[in-house]
């Protein structure tokens, strides 16, 4: 049985003073790994009065973890601890975008083309011929991230403000591997009328909106009502970004294990945006039976209580018709997808799943079943986190999906152009290469937004959503 | 007389095929002016067929010289010209501004700190203490430029399409000069309701609102109703920011002239948003007699016709009650204004002035009237263009006076802090190196932005609008 991972995520420096004599150095670094952490990067500070001041920086499972080993390091003999930083908040502090620009601003005559008077001209030829504003502006490559925090990672409800972070952290990840300039915007409301308004309102000056983290069942009639409303692409990444990045996992699984997406029986859990766009996508894609779940267990449709979208999930799904658990429904399933939270399988379920299960357990930042209690009994594990194998994370997905949208200035982004990008990402990694811990190519993988661009603009093209 | 200014802003490169014979580019140079354009880089691109093919670039004075000196250079015999490069449109090709990552994203390490799982930590900090967001995102350092297109340079209602260069100019000034990361939000809508709540609607990522380029008067209401509503910065810059720079200009060409603003007769034409913020703040600071006019003539309480906004600035200006034309109001003035459109006084109407007269014409792009036109009227001039000596341009001012209320996470602009802005512009000139062409420090000036963000951050602190 493996323990579970420390992860840089959860790492701390710890400003160190041990007494400058033998011994104390081997003290505390066996005190950090009877606690279970990770020794990392050691630095030395300054020596002074008889003692040596270092920055000793650990990785741990959690942030518990983190205080467990600060602990144990200052219960030594001759080691005091001066203070512990968070890495991850360091990192965060003062926030991870800015803005730059691309044209010189160093001289009157720069200033002078780039603003006033000459901008005037600019502006003029955009109000002669509106569709210039494609080639004159930033608009064909910005995006609106746009989020109300009311399902924000595994936190729910958390408010704009707080999730504020992940909409930045997917902005430097939009251009780090897209080349997409994305701003985040964080909605002072959840009211899906005002939302719709709203987006609307702020659309002249982007190419695409991407909604991210806005809550089932309002995230399906929000993006519904834009799709309808605009004419750039809009995307709700929850949903179709996960099923984009988990059909080509499994493809991939499939490959592996080899069996077809055909034949499969599959469980999800997760109801929401998440896991029912992922159904569909699996469903639209050929996948032999699908059965979904929630916390009230699998969903069949004269279940009681299911909302609108539950029972037409519910109606697409489960040709058997199950009731009951999650669990129980994985009794000779071959696929687990887990886009839910912590706790809603369990070990003895999955063991009761066929030969060769592949299990995606993606909840974030706590997969529905830690992987290292499952390794033994499954063939392929994936999760959403970086610091496992097998990363199943949108951000395969997104950077090249809008690329190619903005590329041909999409005016939508269609179901061709998803299952483009699905079979794309799966394709980056080649046949021969595939194996159980290798399904998907690494989210630093500076092949992967090209290649999905590439695909999702021919798709475009040939779909007839491609501007001129 | 002078003649026009020829200014990069106004430049084209000609790519023209030259014969290989003497006297075919001292032809080229001498139709180039003759036509009245300037001569600027010259780029040889390849030679062939017994003729040198040219990159030749050329300033005019606006875009109608343009095509004649290229027609001039066309007609000459040898010399054919390939096609025509607008500078300033290529500048502006693809846009302006983009966004990039103050963190590093080249790792496994990078990505679980920066994204998912260890994002979430980051998140919950905030959700446990909402303060923390001005720490751990870039909100503190953000401002939404915010426009609905109705009042665009001089240009008018372009919409919010055509109005993106300029807020893509802003936006980098913003940063070139404050270090503030500025968004462009062009909005699809010019009804107050809708702006105020749209605003409103996005301003949790948000560190500060600046309005642009929205019409009169519904500006006022937008500007006033997103000021109760919000506990961020909100500030309308054609009105405040305008007002700022012209009320520096002005007190340091006083100094020039030896006048004191408490004596001086003042005309301002244009009664919109810059003309009436202007006026008012000349009036708060102390101004001798102000005389507002519009497109109608001058202001004064009992003209018919006058919606409340015009009714409110008449009741608070011209105590003489002038009535008639702008023109008719400049005799024996010491300060003329324009804040209105080219043509809003005439020669004759600067030439009845008081001796040592000061002038800014500050329409965009064309000014109200001709510095060329009146240089001998006229103690001082100035405009709001690049191309010009005192140039009185907001851009003296938005930078830093943002950077300071950042700086302080202040909960709004007061009239305190406008103040101070204003004292501070005008004193990064020393009293004696100002000049008649020196009135304010150049718009590239290093120094403006820090001197105005401190005398910024100190008024919000004494006027208890910092946070924490």
């Amino acid at each position: 049985m493996a323990t579970p991972h420390t992860s840089a995520a959860f790492s701390a420096t710890l400003r160190v003073h041990l007494d400058n004599r033998p011994g104390a150095f081997a003290r505390m670094a066996g005190a950090i790994g009877e606690a279970g952490g990770s020794l990392d990067a050691i630095d030395i500070v300054r020596v002074e009065h008889g003692k040596k001041v270092r920055d000793v920086t650990v990785l741990a499972v959690d942030e518990a973890h983190i205080a467990r080993i600060t602990e144990a390091v200052s219960g030594q003999d001759g080691i005091e601890v001066e203070n512990v930083s968070d890495r991850t908040l360091l990192l965060h502090l003062g926030g991870k975008l800015e803005i730059a620009s691309k044209v010189p601003l160093k001289t009157r005559d720069d200033l002078s083309m780039a603003y006033t008077p000459g901008v005037a001209r600019v502006c003029r030829a955009i109000a002669d011929d509106p569709e210039s504003v494609w080639n004159l502006t930033n608009k064909r490559n910005s995006v609106a991230i746009v989020t109300d925090g009311t399902a924000v990672l595994g936190l729910g409800d958390i408010g704009p403000a707080a999730a504020l972070p992940v909409m930045e952290g997917k902005a430097i990840l939009f251009k780090e591997f897209g080349g997409v300039d994305a701003w985040p915007i964080c909605l002072a409301t959840t009211d899906p009328d005002e939302i719709v308004r709203t987006v609307t309102a702020i659309a002249p000056g982007f190419g695409g909106i991407n909604l991210e983290d806005i809550a089932a069942p309002r995230c399906f009639e929000i993006e519904a009502r834009l799709r309808e409303t605009l004419d750039i692409p809009v995307f709700h990444d929850d949903q179709h970004g996960t099923a984009i990045v988990v059909l080509a996992a499994l493809q991939n699984a499939l490959r592996v294990v080899g069996k077809r997406l055909e034949d499969v029986h599959i469980v999800v859990t997760g109801a929401g945006a998440a896991g029912s766009a992922t159904a569909r996508m699996l469903a639209a894609a050929g996948a032999g039976e699908i059965v979904c779940s929630d916390l009230q267990g699998v969903l069949y449709p004269a279940r009681p209580g299911l909302d609108p979208f539950g029972a037409a999930l519910a109606a697409q799904t489960n040709p058997r018709l199950l009731h009951g658990s999650a669990d129980a429904a994985l009794a000779s399933a071959d696929v687990y997808i887990g886009l839910s939270g912590p706790g809603a399988v369990s070990v003895e379920g999955i063991r009761s799943m066929a030969a060769d299960a592949i299990v995606f357990a993606m909840a974030n930042p706590t997969p529905e079943i830690a992987p290292e209690e499952i390794e033994d009994l499954v063939a392929v594990i994936g999760t959403g986190r970086s610091d496992y194998p097998n990363q199943i994370n949108n951000v395969l997905v997104f950077p090249g999906l809008f690329r190619g949208a903005l590329d041909v200035r999409a005016t939508a982004i269609t179901e061709g152009m998803k299952l483009a990008a699905a079979l794309a990402l799966a394709d980056v990694v080649p046949r021969d290469h595939l194996e159980a811990d290798y399904v998907l190519p690494s989210v630093l993988d500076r092949g992967v937004a090209p290649a999905i661009a590439d695909a999702v603009a021919r798709a475009a093209i040939a779909e007839g959503v491609a501007r001129g």
